[in-house]
């Protein structure tokens, strides 16, 4: 029998989890979340049951979820009562033994990538990363996230947590800069369309070249006119003005290092 | 016949732009570098002629290109002699203006990409943006642009230096950012591959759906413990713990804005 499992959290990643474990033909037996809003909304779309209590929460499933903002972890699990069921985080930032006051079974299963609750993603080319201190446990989840990805590693928490900054910086930082450059264009009424052959492409460069060796743009030049004109126009954004002083000086002395 | 070009530089630009109109038919009779490895290696390519003293340029083009870093234009541009050639510069800073002391036909061709040497860019979806203050040489610099590429508009120099800036939030930044996670990658001996399928995600995900609308991680969420976690980390990074707190909080007072 296809094992049960319950997702404490159903937030964007809780969401394309699960919907994946589904579509798997693994079980998903309830959704708990605080917000009752969140939590019907993603039980509809696996049409299960969900709770916004975790007392109310199925003690019979046999692997549950956690995917929680870090800040309400401990809060939530504090009052989880059953300590012999496999329990999993998904953070990257998160060290395992965080879990181990709560539970004799745990482990860690983190997928790298940026998830939104109304966008799809191809799990099979997603990095899955796996910890537990048991070995019958790393078995378990190695299946699990061999099920719907390609290519899964065990990692310690240590660099995880390293991995997670970097994905902060080519992530949500990049996303961050997107929002900038979107936001810049509005004042003259120029549409973010144009700017999406570039993005892609910078992408893509990456995949066959390493960074640093693709660098392009003025600060990598010391193009020093084209940095001040930039400085000058930037006045109206004060704060982007901040930024844009301290990552060119960043890539300038990056690539000083190199020559 | 076909129009005669001259390519007043031989860097990333002048080597792919020159490479694809060379594809499309056009003659690139001259490259001209101060650099004569820069020169001779893009005239091997196009099997054509260089030369790496102005005095030698060839007076018979129709056209020439200068792509040249901002810095290095004034001196170059002062030294040519011909007045009456169409003389177009593709910098996305640089106004108009800065040609027409040295050439009563003046224009600009700007396409928006990031160029490398040795990666070949399909320019059919590049982004090119022209401008000229002579209707004849503006129809003349759209029959050149719309040779190559799909996407061909009439931008002034201001909303042009607005798109330029703009472009390096988008793209020489978030390159930047792909090397910043690489190093910290490498100090684990985590292999850059793993991150691979998020950057791309990244890109993806705002082809369709607004930046700030798909933004995620633990400053968006205000997810402190997180992020004083990553800050304690980034003690063996300076710089970037410095960069990783400014954008943090960049991303943090935007969202907080939309609420």
């Amino acid at each position: 029998m296809s094992p049960k499992i319950c997702f404490i959290g159903a937030g964007n990643l809780a969401t394309q989890l699960s919907k994946v474990f589904q579509k798997e033909g693994f079980c998903i037996s309830q959704i708990y979340s605080r917000s009752e809003k969140s939590a019907k909304l993603l039980a509809d779309k696996l049409n299960t049951d969900y709770c916004t209590a975790i007392k109310d929460l199925n003690a019979g499933a046999d692997i549950y979820f956690v995917a929680l903002k870090d800040s309400a972890l401990d809060e939530v699990l504090t009052q989880i009562g059953f300590t012999n069921k496999l329990v999993v985080h998904c953070s990257g930032s998160l060290p395992l033994s965080i879990l181990e006051k709560y539970s004799d079974n745990s482990g860690v299963f983190y997928p790298l990538q940026t998830f939104s609750k109304n966008r799809d993603v191809d799990f099979s080319s997603i990095p899955i990363f796996i910890e537990s201190s048991l070995v019958a446990n790393e078995k378990i989840l190695l299946e699990f996230a061999e099920k719907i990805s390609n290519s899964v590693s065990i990692l310690d928490s240590e660099r995880r947590k390293l991995l997670h900054i970097s994905a902060v910086f080519a992530s949500n930082f990049v996303n961050h800069f997107y929002t900038i450059s979107s936001e810049i264009l509005k004042s003259k009424e120029i549409p973010f369309d144009v700017l999406k052959p570039l993005i892609l492409e910078t992408a893509l460069k990456v995949k066959e070249m390493e960074p640093e060796k693709g660098q392009t743009g003025p600060a990598v030049r010391f193009d020093e006119n084209v940095i001040s004109a930039h400085l000058n126009e930037l006045e109206y954004f004060k704060d982007y003005q901040e930024l844009y002083k301290l990552i060119s000086k960043s890539i300038f002395e990056h690539h000083s290092k190199l020559k």
